[in-house]
């Protein structure tokens, strides 16, 4: 970095070498080189420039974007970059593009649901982006509830084809990004209709605009659905509407991996198991709490370095101001997110295992472990994207009224990753999901059956149940085992009393409605288990540099001990600890802030964001805020004159008294 | 209201008169009345037309924001509309300009501080808008910490002038609104020299721009901040950057009603208390509560008009699916929400009463009761104002994926609302200032002094330390002294507890420091209480209307259950409550929000809110979304071509593989 680092006297201070913990939080070295490698590339090429987005509108930031996304697939070619390092440029470009759907979700779509045909017919076309394909899912009228899609796909074996049909202003499809504007083709989720018959929701490939002069093909009307929250943010993705009006395809592009429609128009299953779906939704999924780790590491690193540049209150005899990040308000607010932000990426890190472990179970056709993996990748969604959104938010408020000017680059980091808290299972949703399987786990162990992974704990409920915490001292906290078998606790007796409590209704579904809120608080206590516990087993592994496992170890019992400070009242109502020793863990939390306080820079570079990621005026590096903020004012088309228009039309009137004769 | 009503078959089902509750809601039949004339007005002028507001770029947006300014004051001139309805007008144009500002700082900065003669030199000019003035306060390196302004105003005796003088780049003023492009005069807050002496800071009214042509004057630096969070938001307000090059000023313009400079150069105290200062406070924030509860209302009318119209799952044998206002997960979070609007409503009216008894006070010497009413109104405004953002988010997510559009209005209502948490005060600094005034008053028992007002139930320490609530059953928690009982017990035990800390220190600052989150959370009780007592005194008082009444004790009831349940850790940790007491807490909450949900369309009827104001797709008073949010999709700039700009330029050499030579 050229120029004076003003945060240098705050990295000099830090307890460990930054550049092991670098390694910790990449992954490995070579993830590590490859993320600096690429991330250079991207911050140095001045098309990739995105300090100016707030202040397009809307087509000129949609053309930005088409222009960096065809800027960025011709350096893909050009450096001849692996799907990994495209992957990784296309993030460090950091604006959501049509290009995210056609990898992330049209591309995976074929291969995981099409045939080996018909993923030889489409991949390669996909693959050279000879086509652009979207993800056209989500209707007006549903979202959350797949299974009441309303879009038609009729076989006529007459002709051998489906006709795709739009019956109803709510059976539009609605949301798919890069429909509105850009896709050549989608992947169309319809009910498949055969001789009269529904045979429920399945995929389709359908073409939406000639290849020629990218006009809606016959039959299709299709649209941008409008603005979304926020300055840029998704702005720069056109979302879209989508409606068929009896638009026919050739029977072969119904993806027929699991199930096929035949010439004659019999419905067959193949003998690919369905289950195969769901490793899908655990791999999507994993990436979703991989990307809420960096989301929340980006808010955490610009709210850790701004709260050590800016100085309020208690100059003495006319010093200098206490730095902000040194009231203990301000710690307590932020150092749990800069814990969370470690929590998620190492949950993040087992995830990923974890998708590797059920693949080569289901390739062994094992599906033992798949509900419970499947449950437990929900949960950490859940968990970790909300956590993420409103931890985002809170980094916005830490840096005060600064924190509110776009330059700050927290508004836009907090409209473009709240969507991530209703898209793939809404957060609620898919919290009564895991409740479902920590309640049907519950009532399975009498009948002998073990639970595994991490319901595993639940097979020692008698154990857990006789269970009241040693603490004795604030120390004692610091303990993992002690940490763990409190959160154990808790999460086993909230789980057993709203299943108990469910038993008692004579209509299952009726109890699980009605006691639904106190099932969605359980089955959060029982994720919350599981981030801690990966947090420890983490620790546990080969961590290189001592100072290194020594802060991660502050921050773990940071990430646990102020969740149990947040969550008391869990504790305390099932017993699990008592009055005392939760004000024991509450005094300890002070002095891990203390520990953390010398390394926060240090624990935030190691994040490794560059500035050109960070989009950020408040959180730069060298920490030369006030300068940088001044420059960026100027540059908002309002300052282009001195006497903005509208002035001399609608002001000086008013200045004059003479507004009755005004034009307004 | 035109057309189908598709809410109609909700609001059959309401128990008690929607129009009694809206004169309850509105303060008065005549209130109402008013507010609906003029919401009226405003609605029905195409001038004021909002809906197209989020694509606009700044420049137009602002410009825009000036033409309405402009015509309201037209409006107002013409109608001869009072002061009152004046400031009606403006808040249902709902659109944040230089006005805001004019009328709610600049004009009351002069009332408040200066003397007779000034006020008669410059409230004419102000009040014809012959002048257009600001609030420059808040500078670069400086916002909380008002003592630390490092703006100059330096007399010299020579010439009877101050010189105003920004002697670094962080002493620039910095976020006033109206100040960037359009105000002419300022009230600005400078370090008073006399003599070489730095007697503290104090208000200068000062020229910024020609009343000719608008030039800024000589010395003056000023232009725009930049962009601010969200979609048009506060990006319609010219927040502004102002720094002064040696400005001279006549002495005449210090504001001198509670110190003076004389012709000598000799700062004097006039005999005018500076305590009238803080009733000024008391009236900001007192109006910042009832802005609170008008914002919160206006997001749960939205969410919960589309939980009644949304419906996702549960569809037995073909028919209709269940409405999401039916899932108790939704209730569980929509209903103390709209609960926390009403709350926040009485306790608003409490507290313009409390200013007109501190006022009266004031005018007879009696600063006794000062203390505790500023305390109160900053606790206040920092709950309220807390409560309301992450309502608007919750509610904005309660709208699922489509909240997530400009078109539902969330999105602009949230991030034009957030600043209320950091400005007039952050929320953290203000509860901070609660605490140490809960703390002084405790100390302060043994000498015998009586608390006051909020915090008489103090004086009760020893009969609230030795209390244990009675509750038995779950009913016994609609009764109200029960419930203020644990609430005072919580709150005593909370802030004694962290007081018998704070006195184990040597030195009480450092003790306040080190403690402060606990002092945060303990202020946090307090104010809670406050509410929870003032909505139970209201429905003490002559409600007019059984049903009206009876549905505003659920939300009472719903408002402190939520409180308790959310803060269980408190309540038990202070042994203000026992287990079995909390789980039953629970349990009537259940049953209470099955008690709201046939009223709930009808209890948000009763906020008043046109669908001008609430700008909602999503929250249309006639619940016709789908049909509308398809029409609005299709308003996007992005659609006035079907091939919009961009695609043949950047997405078709893409599909042709002629990126090679493709200028990017």
């Amino acid at each position: 970095m050229a120029g004076v680092d003003y945060l240098a006297f705050e990295r000099n201070k830090a307890q460990f070498d930054v550049n092991e913990l670098k390694i910790v939080w990449a992954g490995s070295r070579e993830e590590l080189e490859l993320t600096d490698r690429i991330s250079r590339l991207v911050a140095n090429d001045p098309v990739f420039r995105k300090d100016d987005r707030a202040s397009l509108d809307r087509k000129e930031l949609f053309k930005n974007t088409l222009r960096k996304a065809a800027y960025a697939w011709k350096k893909i070619i050009e450096l001849r970059l692996t799907e990994k390092e495209a992957n990784k440029l296309r993030t460090f470009v950091d604006q959501p593009a049509f290009t995210d759907l056609h990898w992330g979700m049209f591309v995976p779509a074929i291969k995981g649901q099409g045939t080996d045909e018909q993923q030889a017919k489409w991949l390669p076309l996909a693959n050279k982006m000879q086509i652009i394909g979207c993800y056209a899912q989500t209707e007006l009228g549903h979202g959350s509830n797949v299974q009441g899609l309303e879009t038609t796909a009729t076989f006529d074996p007459q002709t051998d084809e489906f006709v795709i049909h739009s019956p109803t202003l709510t059976s539009s499809k609605w949301w798919p990004g890069g429909l509105g504007k850009v896709s050549t083709h989608a992947v169309v989720y319809a009910r498949l209709i055969t001789d009269g018959q529904d045979q429920g929701v399945h995929g389709f490939i359908v073409q939406l605009r000639s290849l020629d002069d990218h006009l809606p093909l016959s039959g299709i009307t299709v649209g941008d659905i409008g603005m979304k929250f926020g300055n840029a943010a998704y702005n720069s993705m056109d979302n879209g509407v989508l409606s068929f009006d009896h638009v026919r395809i050739p029977r072969n592009q119904m993806l027929m991996r699991v199930s096929q429609v035949t010439r004659e128009g019999k419905y067959v299953q193949s003998s690919v198991p369905r289950q195969l779906m769901y490793g899908t939704m655990v791999y999507v999924r994993q990436a979703i709490v991989a990307d809420a780790s960096t989301a929340l590491s980006r808010a955490v690193c610009i709210a850790t370095r701004y709260s050590a540049v800016r100085r309020q209150f208690g100059s003495q005899n006319g010093g200098l101001e206490t730095q902000v990040i040194d009231y203990k308000t301000q710690q307590a607010r932020l150092f749990p997110l800069l814990a969370s932000a470690y929590a998620f990426r190492f949950v993040s890190e087992w995830l990923k295992w974890l998708y590797t472990d059920v693949t080569q179970r289901l390739q062994a056709n094992d599906f033992s472990t798949l509900p419970e993996a499947h449950a437990c990748t929900a949960g950490l969604k859940s968990l970790t994207t909300t956590a993420t959104a409103d931890g985002i938010e809170e980094c916005r408020k830490l840096c005060g009224g600064h924190g509110y000017l776009t330059s700050s680059g927290l508004p836009e980091l907090f409209a473009v990753y709240v969507p991530a808290c209703t898209y793939e299972g809404d957060n609620t949703v898919l919290l009564l999901q895991v409740a479902r399987h920590l309640v049907k786990t519950i009532s399975q162990l009498g009948s002998g059956k073990q639970p595994v992974g991490t319901t595993a704990y639940l097979a020692r409920l008698e154990q857990l149940s006789q269970y009241q915490s040693d603490v004795t001292r604030a120390e004692d906290w610091l303990k993992p085992n002690v940490v763990i078998e409190a959160f154990e606790a808790r999460a086993a007796r909230m789980n057993v009393a709203v299943a108990q409590n469910l038993s008692k209704f004579s209509n299952p579904e009726e109890g699980f409605q009605e006691l639904s809120a106190d099932l969605v608080e359980a089955a959060a206590a029982h994720c919350q288990l599981i981030v801690v516990s990966k947090f420890i087993e983490k620790l546990q592994q080969d961590i290189p540099g001592k100072g290194v496992k020594q802060q991660l170890q502050v921050l773990c019992s940071i990430y646990a001990l102020f969740l149990l400070h947040k969550h008391l009242g869990d504790f305390l109502s099932t017993g699990s600890i008592n009055q005392k020793q939760g004000s024991l863990a509450n005094e300890l939390l002070r002095s891990l802030y203390s520990q953390v306080r010398p390394n926060a820079i240090a624990l935030v570079d190691a994040f490794n964001h560059s500035d050109h990621l960070l989009g950020s005026t408040l959180g730069r590096y060298d920490g030369n805020v006030y300068p940088k903020l001044y420059e960026e004012a100027w540059k908002d088309p309002l300052n282009d004159s001195v006497v903005p228009d509208g002035i001399r039309q609608y002001v000086q009137p008013i200045l004059r008294q003479q507004l009755r004769n005004a034009r307004l």
